[in-house]
């Protein structure tokens, strides 16, 4: 990389919008549908390096017709959110690692990096211009999407030597309204998302585009979302869009506590971070961190999990809960997964389905991202 | 698919533009970078189906920054050209094939599908309509690339409900400007590009962002272009962005060429298909189809290749030629593959350094492509 201008915050320019667009209520929000007022938008070129960065009314980009992202999936996101605590105040839920994935996910493009300091200081700016826009309701936040695409207008496949980083953002209700409900799974033993060797461990568009049809054929069969295997073992991956967690007991009233490890294969996700993070502290006993409900004995592991291991424990009662974790929804409890022409069953409690370690994780997540627990620095003030 | 409006031709509308560009001398000509004047564009919607085809000038799109293709690589184009025969028509290279793969990648992305003929009607129109940059020079042609991107403005993951389809062309020159020359290969045992269970055999952008960061890894070590391997066998899938062939011998003047089957891993290419047509037709004694200078005993197969027996055959002094096929550069030598830290050699002869089967394809095709003879119905006038 020649030595060009960094990612400067202090160059920021701000251009608000003639018109601010009306407060949806919260009940008409649909995911990801409605935007707040204002866009960040920064571009980079390898002569140049990163421009000023810009706070600009929302609204189209242009772009030229063969510009790389339209062609070759030259792009890569994050997701993130801004919480409002019971102060009023904005909050970001540890930032850091979003940046440290977004450069992570930018270096495997061949895209230029950044500091990420810079670029959270720059997402709290755009925050604080469209703070109306973060709900005050319980459950509702504000949903945070960087974006990286490749913008050099040539067919010919080879490093982006121009890209535009953005920031758009779109307040977002409880992503299940009607409450948390359990979902069905359809073990998808005919497509794979991720493989040894490719990019399923990045925030990369190319993970995501080709699991819409797997989707839909999972849906024709009744199942809500596709649990990816992998393998002759059909190693269990990941959870639709979601990382994967079980939890099965171990006898004498230990439970284990578990998740595939990272590698190429797994999205290093934030919530399944501070899910092991908060599992870690609650099974140390030098640690004074609980998890309410959950057994003092939790065995934490990051391991690899194969269908027959949870079909079998599924069988002889010792499998206790799985969920999928992430950004959108947090907790995801999965009450039955199609493998092989049947339902596994997995037990399920309560109106949201969470077991007592699901449940825990699901609590204690919101209370730290809305500012009423504190763990670490993970809850960080805009 | 709901009974939509189809994709029609008749309802075509065309803008030409008022500041018709100046033509580019060919010899300033880079792969992909120079467009013609106008574009054609087709909306299409889960309610209305395909909305009126626009020929119009050639233009930045405007996209929502939530548009589908931005964040989720919802994306998928074709690779085609036009040849100026002779007698000074415009001619297009077996347009069939790729309307069916087309279509092919339209269903893998859930995307709508469309009837083959329709579109290549008005890919035609769109080229009457920009003729004059159909180069009349040897080995120069017209790039065609049809594409298709996810425009519903939402970042819920989800089957694309708009989507546009949209043409563009761009005159090229020879694919290597300075003569064909053999190119150097790196075998890539770390990456994948392809894996079962995968989309390596769709034509979705997918496929290509990810290859940017090992293609640059392969030059840092000397290599132009990278090859693709997968699984502990070592199998060789796809070279580069074209398809993998290979020649050896089998004694007694008999030839074997072999090729990777189609399947889960490799892109059904156009270039392919027609040198396996072409190749079966000079095996057939009673096809009085002769490709000059291969060998009468040619067997021609589909089927695994795996690098340890390319480098036996290096070895042992049987590996004949190996060479990549596709539309931009049609055939191209390979002179040599880093594997396991040393070189395989290939034989490789002449300039562009095709051996007497790969120069023979590289002759026919063209010759078939700008309308100097004839074979099937392949070379179509527009």
């Amino acid at each position: 990389m020649p030595s060009v201008a960094p990612l400067d915050a202090s160059k920021l320019t701000v251009e608000l919008t003639k018109q601010p667009k009306e407060l949806p209520p919260t009940s008409s929000l649909v995911f990801g549908q409605t935007f707040t007022d204002h866009m960040l938008t920064v571009k980079w070129s390898l002569e140049k390096g990163w421009q000023a960065p810009e706070i600009k009314p929302y609204g189209p980009l242009q772009l030229d017709p063969s510009s790389t992202v339209l062609h070759y999936a030259a792009e890569l996101f994050e997701g993130m959110k801004a919480y409002r605590d019971k102060q009023g105040r904005c909050r970001l839920f540890r930032p850091d690692l979003n940046m440290r994935r977004m450069n992570s996910s930018a270096k495997r493009l061949a895209f230029p990096t950044f500091d990420g300091e810079v670029l959270t200081e720059l997402i709290k700016e755009l925050v604080r211009v469209d703070e109306r826009f973060v709900p005050d309701e319980e459950g509702c936040s504000l949903y945070i999407r960087p974006t990286m695409i490749g913008t050099r207008a040539s067919l010919g496949v080879g490093p982006s030597t121009e890209v535009l980083l953005f920031v758009i953002m779109s307040p977002v209700a409880k992503y299940y309204a009607s409450g948390a409900k359990p979902v069905s799974l359809l073990a998808s033993t005919k497509d794979v998302r991720a493989w040894p060797g490719g990019s399923g461990a990045y925030k990369l568009g190319a993970n995501y585009g080709p699991c819409v049809a797997p989707q839909l054929e999972a849906a024709q069969q009744g199942y809500q979302q596709v649990l990816w295997v992998l393998g002759e073992d059909d190693e269990v991956t990941e959870v639709g869009m979601m990382n994967f967690f079980g939890a099965k007991d171990l006898g004498n009233g230990a439970v284990e506590l578990f998740t595939p490890p990272l590698g190429d294969i797994i999205l290093p996700g934030v919530t399944r971070d501070s899910v092991l993070a908060l599992a870690r502290a609650h099974a140390d006993p030098s640690n004074p961190f609980r998890l309410e409900g959950v057994p003092d004995k939790l065995v934490v592991s990051e391991r690899r999990v194969c269908m027959p291991e949870l079909r079998d424990a599924a069988r002889d009662g010792t499998l206790r809960e799985v969920y999928g974790t992430g950004t959108a929804a947090i907790v995801t409890s999965v009450e039955r997964i199609g493998y092989e022409g049947a339902d596994v069953q997995v037990p399920v409690e309560g109106d949201g389905g969470f077991g007592p370690v699901a449940g825990a994780f699901y609590d204690v997540l919101q209370e730290i991202q809305y500012g009423s627990r504190e763990f670490a620095d993970w809850s960080v003030l805009v």
